[in-house]
């Protein structure tokens, strides 16, 4: 039988139980921070609210002096689908047969979430004149346009010069077991939508219109062909691929006006995206076609090669688990790329990311309470010269 | 003022008005070949109603001996859209100070209809034991899906071993005066749906997805580059054409699963349908595509290259306005390629096309009286042995 009564849990999986309870789809909280906040205001630390829009954020610190580590997490979840094709109700926590909590959010990132909270309880309470600054920046909203999330929040910290040295974000890094892949940046993001022009007309008359599939087709070809870059240690080359195609009245007797070409470069710290721009523009008017583009950063990439938050998040792993992490730069965006902008150094590290944003959302219980220590072993090894007490 | 009393003018346009007050919007008749099988009864011809789904059409003949001409032509007109456009309203006929007929089928092919039947009411009193047979192939679904009318009339036919010799279209043939262009022939038309298959995912993962619009490129750019054959005297070279391009899912970071691509082959009887299909899988083939491609033919190329159709209406139209035609075979399809795969040469002869399927269709009113004279020259050359009395 499940369990669903948190009674008798760790205090991590009381916590995650109690955050996935409220069905925080983007950009409501409800309630999500105010359950971090009164334990973290009963650690003593700092409080800062920090709404933008519709958006709840905080910023939290505690202690004086130092570099500043800061657990950065959001308490959104996109949303479940209908609940009919979960085998479990997604916001009704429970722990199968298997070990697994299982509820959207469980992985991510709720289930980061509380082990942070814990993780901080324990080493606080240990170690009350810890060296450094312990912060959290969360947001409830990173699944959605993330705009006036984690970004509003970096660049109020920024205006005010805030010091932001190291920085784990609780995103489920993890493949196949805890641990085994922290990230350690991320490619940059840049979109374009792309508008063709040609001349409409009758199919049975092409010589009086321009078929602007026609021009556009060579031209796309050329871009899918391009060598951007190689990539380097820490990145793939970049890539470039087309999402969306449209072109077309709906008449099979018509030639079109215009195409429309919706593309996503993920770039490498080989090339920037002014270059990618230029470059694009390039084959385009090589290829004489007549076009709008509008393009998106989305973000930059970062890229946190080394240094003491790598090295501690290493050591954090194979202290408790007896494992050996792999950087890696892979995988979608995530608010890192905000962080990285303040020139902290930004490591991701969480549980598997298996099931998110999938039905039946669910993480190994027991990987919460091993994240939390952890955790706990990162902030023991900045904090207090290696001298963790457990 | 314009003029919209039909009293005093010729027998013609009196009947133009009366077709034009009927909205006979496709598939619609609304009593139109009511009005005609009334006259040509009058006349003493033989009226067989075939009607098809909710398509009406009418087989009529007169005489009973020797080759068959058939006037061919359609009772439905496209929809005329908000009647606010229109300067005069689309369904109340009238000739402008400029002596335009105005109104929805005054051009496409009302007029027509109305020169035929005046043309053959003149003939036939003036000839009431003229040579072969005078026929009426009407329909009431050309502008629309064309499966129950001309073509299932013609299917009819062909069951019965009916002759049919000679067939005069009325579609509006002219380009910039009345004549200066008959019709003889039209090009096939092949379309086809091709779906590219690939394999979907994220844009941050193309290694774990297979981009179907990037394979799609090549393959169709070789499509649009093929030599399909150099047309002919008679025809221009075959044309490819893309009208409908549809890949993506909306969102900006997924590698969508399929491409649609819609195209279309207006084709010369240099190459056949079969020709057409075999090179363009061949093609695909080469490119290693996955996909599935349905065809339909739409229409198979039609000439009538010289012949006494021919003559007669070059000499119809030079004896009444002093022109000499040009033949063509550009432009869309028409019901010419049904009757045609019948055996019979069909030329197509009708007023101008300029304001066809547009707001303010208009044709100039004296032109119609013009037309009927034509078409009873062509008469009285096939069926009088030159010795057509006026």
């Amino acid at each position: 039988m499940p369990t669903t009564d948190p009674q008798g849990l760790s205090a991590t999986l009381q916590l995650a139980f109690e955050l996935i309870r409220r069905p925080s789809v983007t950009p409501d909280d409800l309630g999500c921070q105010a359950l971090m906040i009164e334990r973290l205001e009963r650690l003593g630390f700092h409080i800062e609210r920090l709404p933008f829009g519709d958006v709840e954020n905080f910023w939290a610190t505690h202690g004086h002096h130092g570099p500043v580590l800061a657990f950065a997490g959001h308490t959104d979840v996109v949303p479940s689908g209908p609940h009919v094709h979960w085998d479990t109700p997604p916001f009704e926590p429970c722990i199968d047969d298997e070990g697994m909590l299982r509820g959207r959010g469980s992985a991510d990132m709720k289930g980061s979430l509380a082990a942070m909270i814990t993780a901080v309880e324990r080493f606080v309470s240990a170690h009350p004149d810890h060296h450094g600054r312990i912060a959290f920046l969360i947001t409830s909203d990173e699944e959605g346009p993330a705009v006036d999330g984690t970004r509003a929040v970096v660049e109020h910290l920024r205006e005010r010069n805030e010091r932001l040295d190291y920085c784990i974000v609780g995103e489920p890094s993890s493949t196949d077991v805890l641990g085994d892949v922290i990230k350690n940046g991320r490619r940059g993001s840049l979109g374009g939508v792309l508008h063709i022009r040609g001349v409409q007309g009758h199919v049975a008359y092409p010589h009086l219109a321009r078929n602007p599939i026609h021009q556009a087709m060579p031209a796309l070809d050329a871009l899918v062909r391009e060598h951007w870059d190689g990539g380097n240690d820490f990145f793939p080359a970049t890539s470039f691929q087309i999402s969306n195609l449209r072109a077309g009245t709906g008449a099979t007797n018509v030639i079109p006006g215009d195409v429309e070409v919706v593309f996503n470069f993920r770039f490498s710290t080989e090339v920037t995206h002014e270059q990618l721009r230029s470059r694009t523009e390039a084959i385009l008017d090589a290829h004489g076609l007549e076009y709008q583009l509008d393009w998106t950063l989305n973000g930059e990439p970062f890229l946190t090669a080394e240094g003491e938050l790598v090295e501690a998040a290493l050591h954090g792993v194979e202290a408790v688990l007896g494992r050996r992490s792999r950087l890696s730069t892979s995988g979608g965006t995530s608010d890192g790329r905000f962080i990285a902008t303040l020139g902290s150094q930004v490591v991701e590290l969480g549980p598997r990311n298996a099931t998110i944003h999938q039905t039946n959302e669910h993480v190994r219980a027991a990987d919460l309470d091993d994240l939390s220590r952890i955790y706990e072993a990162i902030l023991a090894k900045l904090f207090t010269n290696g001298t963790a007490q457990p």
